[in-house]
């Protein structure tokens, strides 16, 4: 399955195909003359994936190294960003070059910031191997790296010139991180795409049945945030709709300690937290936030955070990216499948932090 | 004088006007509705000029910040960038806010890859107070630090929303620092204006001559820039012109232990070493090294380096942003006011280190 990112600067194709990764060799010698090529990775993805990948991509007439990062949340910052740097500096890639991002969502972040910033900027594609990263951080250009002040405070809109999907190597994760992802998905479902709740809605939730519709249910994710993005590169308008869950869940995330909840757990409870607000405040009709509450449960996703403290969220909050001077837009759904964007002053987001 | 860098995405004015620095609210508030600024600059520039900046951007209703840093080019490293990037977390900087970036070559990279990363983009403006801060690196939109490897290794292709110049600061640079831009200037007339070339070349060459004639020649040079970097943005064409001299130069910056050789110096010492070899090579009509080298010397710019050392100058060179896979462009002046570009293989750019 194909799905084109029409960006008219910088279009690009996204592919989602069960044992791709296999293939990367021809795929990328569709897109990329042969040239030296770094892949970025983690230690834990590199080892089980990496030689993979690198094989096809030599196949293809590619000379390929490998970088590779201790993998995790914590490896997200400008200490890896330079030693990446440093790596490219010794093993002379020059602008004509490439790098290959290959990995979670951290990796693609990560890489994403090296590759848009290294010598102002060098080409690089997404393979991207977790549910979260299948279905949103490898699409859409956002790169970035955390700071010890705040999550992914650095980074640049950057689009990649390709992405290439094997919905095979979430067999590969962890229960937790599959699940993470489904709060992504759970997400596109509640903001834009109704058959997509419907289809989450026959699914048992377990595992296997996540397994089994993941070629479907990425495939419509990414169309979600396609559209999405092509409207609104740089994210200045409905892109934001995209942030459903998001506000609160990067105020858990920061104040939880980053990599204790993982992003798609934070976005489920944000997303439950913001709609029981919404529905007391009359914003949203009665009975949706018990709806998207289920389902996130039915997947195994949380739908609370022990101990919720209001205060250290609200100031987390207040550094929140989309704040602009002292007010922030969230985003409710007033009707499943559609959503709307809603400004708030920062102030009286204390209510919506209330339990 | 006003010139429009007419970039369709991102047009914006060069002010050229004496005395503008304390009419910097003014102008800004022609640029941007009033909100919080940070003021990016050096201890330096900042202890002469911050104040008077900062009160006129508060007489125009703007929520003024300063943060400096060491001067020099040892602080052009990601520890004053990530620095900086605390400072705006802390003061609560939104991406509605702006960046002024005030002072040289250094604060002027600096502020602009901080302001490029920082969110993933808040918009900044760009007020230079050196000559080569004037005529070359506010822009452009070529954003960068140095990382422990090589010089501007790491940086981002972000635009300004405005560049404020004010010739009468250059009556407070030293007199190296004011001579050294002038090795910017001398390439622009080589490369593109003849008539600048010309009037140089009526100049006494002596300091005085120098500040006399500091508005028309920062237009001149400005409208070279501009030409250039409207034509090609990304530095995949044209703006290759613009590094006449550049590509030996960088090699002597970074074999010289940077700051050690000014870049203008370097940029002199490069324009008469790649023209030497090539009117050597035939390349080039005899008589034009000599017009550079003498033109140079004039304003007192060196035009030579010892000690002078191919092996590590050519291993630099390898390094070299312009290099792509094993070849590198270089920029010879065939006649004055005009330049050609030249792709010479790394391994024969020894050639060209020969004395």
């Amino acid at each position: 399955m194909k799905l084109n990112v029409n960006l008219p600067d910088h279009p690009y194709d996204i592919i989602i195909e069960r044992a791709s990764l296999a293939n990367a060799g021809d795929w990328l010698k569709s897109l990329w003359q042969p040239q030296k090529l770094v892949i970025i990775t983690d230690n834990h993805v590199g080892g089980l994936y990496a030689e993979k990948v690198k094989l096809s991509l030599q196949g293809a007439g590619f000379d390929v190294l490998v970088f590779d990062f201790l993998e995790g949340e914590a490896s997200k910052n400008l200490t890896t960003v330079n030693k990446a740097y440093e790596f490219l500096v010794k093993n002379g890639m020059t602008r004509s070059d490439g790098i290959v991002a290959l990995g979670g969502g951290v990796v693609g972040d990560l890489a994403g910031f090296v590759a848009s910033t290294y010598m102002r900027g060098i080409h690089f594609v997404q393979i991207p191997t977790s549910l979260t990263a299948q279905v949103d951080s490898s699409i859409g250009g956002k790169t970035g790296v955390n700071t010890p002040f705040a999550k992914n405070m650095v980074g640049t809109f950057t689009q990649p010139d390709g992405v290439l999907i094997d919905p095979d190597t979430l067999a590969t994760l962890g229960k937790r991180e599959l699940i993470e992802g489904m709060g992504e998905v759970v997400k596109y479902g509640a903001i834009d795409d109704l058959d997509l709740w419907q289809e989450l809605s026959e699914m048992s939730g377990n595992i296997d049945s996540i397994l089994d519709n993941a070629e479907d249910i990425i495939f419509r994710s990414c169309n979600v945030k396609r559209k999405v993005v092509v409207e609104d590169e740089l994210d200045n308008g409905v892109r934001l709709y995209l942030n459903f869950g998001h506000t609160i869940g990067h105020a858990i995330e920061a104040t939880a300690g980053y990599g204790k909840v993982m992003h798609g757990e934070a976005v489920a409870i944000g997303m439950v937290q913001i709609s029981r607000v919404a529905e007391k405040k009359g914003l949203m009709p009665k009975g949706i936030t018990e709806q998207i509450e289920n389902m996130c449960a039915k997947f195994g996703l949380p739908t609370f955070y022990e101990p919720w403290k209001v205060e250290e969220l609200h100031t987390a909050l207040t550094h929140d990216k989309k704040a602009r001077g002292n007010t922030i837009k969230t985003v409710i759904v007033p009707e499943l499948g559609s959503a709307a964007i809603n400004q708030i002053p920062l102030e009286e987001m204390k209510d919506y932090l209330e339990k």
